[in-house]
């Protein structure tokens, strides 16, 4: 029987290479992208471009609108985005990039999807070593979810699936990442980092995101074979 | 200091009243509507006017396009509606108007926004005594999302929020709902309950929910304001 799984992808290395973990793991995979009015609307192209060249069963792309509910610099224009920072700062202390409650909706609707296709399965590129330091990239939270899921839904309740939030990225430097995902044959000129970038696709090199990506592909003994400012 | 509430609002009879609870236990209230792709149009004007009635500080209308994933007779053509059941099924299982993870999206969007109002008072009409037999609406359900909001959130994991999901409603009955409303002024004719109204807005009288209503206006003593097929 055909294994399913609900893969969160957003255009990024971490969730790419999540997926590429999800298909060497036999699950036939089910992509769910959200546009939630971020300032990146490359990250969406990206997402699939990384769905074709991955051959996904099915990509959703759901719109979110948390522009409307603000809060975060990567959803509204009015809160300032940080940027060269020195690197000893990143993780330190939860950034302005923050969106509110922004996993736990993506996971609600990887839950709903999951369900709708009778599968307990979900991949999410969550990491806590190389990361921003937003709380719900956290296991607390994501066992915390997956305790919730089971009690808010048809099959949860009716023991027929058993949720699983999968995070197999979860403990891995990003270096890490990027040397599993490199084995796995992921193609990281498909996959965007930048919180800001240019009119052109090019990454700004300034962003806790692309100082993390760079120095995850240095430390890889990689080249990143993205364009930059 | 004022008390800010965010209060999901469905345009129903229940959120009708957990809306009127919550402004009479002196909240500003931030009421907070979906339009999820379900049958039921009339819905949402309904929550429009509640929220004009009610004088709440701000209405936000979220759209989730739920109907994308499907799964429930509520978001696809495709799921037969039951109608004319014999009164002793309701509740016994999960019917087919079940909404894949609806309550966790929808409080999952609402705590998204307490954080971004620093709040953490959320109020949601579930109720456990006649109701159709969700599991997202059920006690466990809403203790297990409440433990994970703190876990989900930079004001939670720093102990700067204590997220509350309020749920007035939980164990009261129709009738036990519909006597506290009316105790608090809340205009019923400004509700809907059908899952299937007629193009002009006249509820069926058969389906779970028109069934549910009319029962306990009954066992309240009281008529129903709207109108009937």
């Amino acid at each position: 029987m055909v294994k399913k799984a609900v893969v969160l992808l957003s255009g990024g290395m971490d969730s790419a290479t999540t997926l590429a973990i999800a298909k060497r793991e036999g699950f036939e995979i089910y992509a769910l992208s959200f546009d939630y009015g971020q300032r990146n609307f490359f990250e969406i192209k990206k997402a699939k471009r990384i769905a074709k060249f991955f051959e996904v069963k099915n990509h959703l792309l759901i719109p979110l609108r948390l522009n409307k509910i603000g809060g975060s610099a990567l959803t509204s224009r009015e809160i300032f985005l940080p940027k060269e920072r020195g690197f000893g700062e990143i993780g330190k202390e939860i950034p302005s990039t923050y969106v509110p409650a922004r996993n736990t909706i993506f996971l609600s609707y990887a839950l709903a999807w999951a369900e709708v296709l009778r599968t307990g399965d979900i991949f999410i590129g969550v990491n806590i070593i190389d990361t921003s330091g937003y709380p719900d990239c956290r296991p607390g939270f994501i066992s915390a979810f997956e305790r919730m899921a089971h009690l808010a839904t048809k099959a949860g309740v009716e023991g027929k699936l058993k949720f699983k939030i999968h995070t197999p990225l979860i403990n891995l430097s990003k270096a890490g990442i990027i040397k599993k995902g490199l084995s796995l044959g992921v193609d990281y000129s498909l996959t965007h980092s930048c919180y800001d970038p240019l009119p052109d696709g090019k990454a700004c090199g300034k962003c806790d995101s692309c100082r993390l990506r760079l120095k995850g592909f240095k430390e890889a003994g990689s080249k990143d074979p993205i364009l930059y400012e």
